[in-house]
């Protein structure tokens, strides 16, 4: 197969929303009046971001999710994806077939979802790689920015946190999870719902918001940071499903509420005056959005434990390069 | 060193024809009034694009330059660029600085020449992979497509062809060439100058255009297909440069010249009346254009030798997936 019958084959749909879309040197794209462009670009590389035998299908739906997580905290409408993938040289090319055919589902399908056509991008031989830079619409003046987080204003979460981790702790035998509770974690870790539609109702609402890649406290972090603010949240209030609760009172769980990467909710931030108007959206969207603290002007970030004493913080979150 | 540290110290610059530039969850973008956007990405991968110790200065500037070369083809003003990096794991970090400072140096370099601004990316750990998603503008309606070129319209070649593929036959140990020729030689494969001023300057004369990453045939065969148009070509008018005339009488030299990839110069059609213009436009540019055949309506490729006679074609072009 050559490399224009794969993407002939594997990655080219109809693109009615580009004015030119795959087949020739670069794709031709037009914004909608009053919006501008939100881009971003993230690569998951195997081993690193998944496991080598990583089922096809998940990954394809993982890879276009966690990109569609960066429009979800922009407040963009994604519309358009690039994808460059390098797949490793197999002797039989009947294997090739079968992971793209999956792994393309797997895109297309979440991909169709959200309305968000593939107008481009390379593929090539290399260790497994896979690149997606997605692009979408927000009104100008209107994206969700990290750095409008203000004093007094509540922080908030999406859904719940510390699934990912946990099945990964799993998954790596650091713990044993039942069979049940091992289910509903990997669905956090192998399908994260990207909060599209979460960021979309916060335009207007939110001051600041980001999706949780790193863990709660790294990602937070960079909202504090960037808001140059400080936040006090309690570590009772976190939301966790049931088998990350059953963790909560080890080390192991704590750490997969704060500092489990891979859950892509949204953590955001809202005047107290809004409180009603994001418990509208939680029972709009039927997705849990969880009051988890407070923005404070004194900067640093600090978490209360049940007691009320502060929390001696070790890990803050997932590092590509410590 | 963090990821954070890490994109501040090497991938921050100032952006200032940017909304938002790095360091939120995308950057925000604004075309230009009657502007659409040109939208491509390529993925540079250690041993199958560039030797594992590749000089990263070169290969930053080459990892945009076949990038900007599809803006060129698109005739597209380049304005702005994700980059995604995987780097591998080092245990001297001290390595990963020098060949980040250097990498950083030579991307930046040419994205300065062309004002592209660095507006996102990624960067994580995983076998060496770069991957650029670059976008520029393009007047509505203006962009050079492939698929306008029509019979009678004349074939067009920037530059010389087959440098970059006599160097790597060298580094193979195929041929072996004399110092001077492999420098010449070697500055197409390791510095591939993309053809952006040429690009813009076709707008609105070229029917057609592609850059020749493939090596002529192939991507000659791309206007043919996307145009459902067939060529004649000459194989005595194709510009060569000393070194790779020096082969024209054997396979290695022809191979090059029809087949090599990685020249990055641009292939466009025009029509006839436009002759005069297009060689004003390499008298502006002080960069040889040659005319090296025919559109023709019957389809397929011919290539006819000194004696006009047509040549047997045995290789096609680089093909990532053969």
């Amino acid at each position: 197969m050559t490399e224009f019958d794969l993407i002939r084959r594997y990655f080219t749909r109809a693109t009615p929303g580009a004015l030119l879309g795959v087949g020739d040197d670069a794709a031709l794209l037009r914004a909608s009046a009053g919006s501008v462009l939100a881009v971003s670009s993230d690569m998951l590389v195997s081993g690193t971001h998944f496991f080598p035998d990583a089922e096809p299908f998940l990954l394809g739906h993982k890879t276009l999710a966690v990109n569609l997580s960066d429009m979800a905290a922009m407040g963009a409408q994604p519309r358009w994806a690039t994808l460059a993938i390098a797949l490793p040289s197999v002797n039989n090319a009947g294997a090739d077939d079968a992971w793209l055919e999956k792994f393309s589902a797997g895109f297309f399908s979440l991909a169709q979802r959200y309305g968000v056509e593939l107008v481009g991008g390379d593929t090539t031989r290399g260790p497994l790689n896979l690149c997606v830079t997605i692009m979408g619409e927000v009104p100008q003046g209107g994206a969700l920015l990290r750095s409008g987080a203000q004093a007094g204003d509540e922080i908030w979460v999406s859904g719940y946190l510390g699934d990912a981790a946990l099945a990964l702790a799993h998954l790596q035998g650091r713990i044993a999870l039942s069979e049940s509770d091992l289910d509903i974690c990997a669905q956090a870790l192998h399908r994260p719902q990207p909060r599209v539609e979460l960021g979309l109702a916060l335009r207007g609402i939110a001051s600041s918001a980001i999706d949780i890649s790193d863990g709660l406290l790294a990602d937070l972090g960079h909202i504090l940071e960037a808001s140059r603010m400080g936040a006090q949240i309690d570590l009772v209030k976190l939301p966790a499903s049931r088998p990350v609760a059953g963790y909560l009172g080890q080390q192991t769980g704590i750490q997969c509420v704060l500092a489990g990467g891979d859950d892509y909710e949204l953590c955001f931030t809202a005047h107290p005056a809004r409180h009603a108007e994001v418990s509208g959206i939680a029972a709009k969207l039927k997705l849990p959005l969880t009051n988890i603290g407070t923005i404070v002007a004194r900067q640093g970030c600090i978490v209360f434990d049940a007691a009320g004493n502060p929390l001696k913080l070790e890990r803050a979150g997932y590092e590509h390069f410590r």
